[in-house]
């Protein structure tokens, strides 16, 4: 299949079974397997609805999801650079994640394509993406179990073990073996 | 009918009657006759597309809302936990409430349903909340007549007439007697 | 057309051919037709889906837009007061503009409808706003190549060429000559 036929596919079945309809017991499997074959997961993945996993600009960017990942309603990931998900990551509703940005001058409006620039950015087991956080495309890596707190605007990358919050985000305090409650969600 | 059910008809009632198509005037009185009966509403409310009223984790929460309720489009409330709302609280676009967290520790992966935590939050009488504003579990009570502003994140209890914004949200000013305009949409 | 009638129209045209089904090759062609002629619009406009343009409280508002201006899915643009957008202007994925605000004090439920504040905002020439940014009713311009980054919740006018960022924004930095990279997206 070519590129282009490939991605008008991938816009197909996101449109269709990530809708809200796909969410009932058996349709919700249908839609996990379509997702888990077209994106390259691994078992046990659960994708609720208008999940939408996209490459922009042309571009044939570069996807992989390990075991037991969970992508929220309404979670946007942008693979028009590179993005690799370990296992165990979950993406809270509406998280989003972008993987290219665009060389800015004063002069941005006569440019062309060659300014698109993509980025990598890994997500290291067992991370925790709150809901409605924006990773920005300069954030190469969010650490191991690292959690970022809802609503946060992560502009650098996070290290393991740390929570993070705010706009733009910052270190609010590192995980320890204590029981802690989360005000992520 | 049993829990299961009942979930499964809210899932279709909101998915369906939730929609776009039913924002025209006879079809939004359906709806929102439908949403009352369900959610325990009172008198005078408006609810509009895409309103997202759940509960998770098989949870058996609670949720009851006062007279002259708003509920504008993409609101999404979470009542794994309590969630009280009085009379002529609005809820502008996309605003978002949880009411359940999870313990975190290194070991999170490991963890069972035990680790989920659920949590009470009351809107008080004539507060409202802005435009994307995120409230979080760790929040017990907006206050009488208080404004929560637009893409704030609210992480602590907001004290009557007051206006919180920002992420986190903080006290910007309190509300007197004199006209002031809101920003807060 | 009525006024009404001319709403209803609106958001017919919107709920139909703003949906995703309207995203391909000639289906996208329709709807950029539908939305520059309903909202006059320049040439060489591109709209995605679920972009909500819309006035409310029955005011009758005021909206133009320029040639090449970029609508992204999810946009949300309220005129209810009067929004002019120039040329080359982008809006990022779920950014919002509000033109409308509420007197506030504290017998706010005892308001009619005397307590709307229309307001004028106007985006000047290839202004960029990023992914899920906040425009706020007491911005009235968005300086000339300026770019509102991701998340940014806006609450005064921006300078031309300059970047802001966070809830609320602040300038951090300026765009000069030299190349930069955005992290806007």
């Amino acid at each position: 299949m070519s590129y282009k036929r490939h991605q008008l596919w991938l816009r197909f079945m996101q449109n269709f079974f990530g809708s809200k309809w796909f969410s009932y017991p058996l349709l919700f499997r249908a839609r996990i397997a379509l997702y888990r074959k077209s994106f390259n997961m691994g078992d046990s993945s659960v994708i609720e609805n208008n999940v939408w996993i996209y490459c922009t600009h042309g571009n044939q960017g570069c996807i992989s999801m390990g075991q037991r990942v969970l992508l929220a309603r309404n979670v946007q990931i942008d693979y028009t650079g590179e993005v690799e998900i370990e296992d165990d990551v979950w993406f809270s509703e509406g998280a989003s994640v972008h993987s290219h940005q665009h060389t800015v001058t004063r002069d941005r409006l006569s440019r062309g394509a060659a300014t698109l620039k993509t980025t990598k950015v890994v997500f290291r087991a067992g991370c925790w993406i709150g809901s409605r956080a924006i990773i920005l495309p300069q954030v190469n890596e969010i650490g191991e179990g690292a959690i970022v707190a809802a609503g946060a605007v992560v502009t650098k990358n996070v290290p393991a073990f740390s929570i993070v919050a705010g706009n733009p985000a910052k270190i609010i305090r590192m995980i320890d073996d204590r029981h802690q409650d989360s005000s992520e969600v």
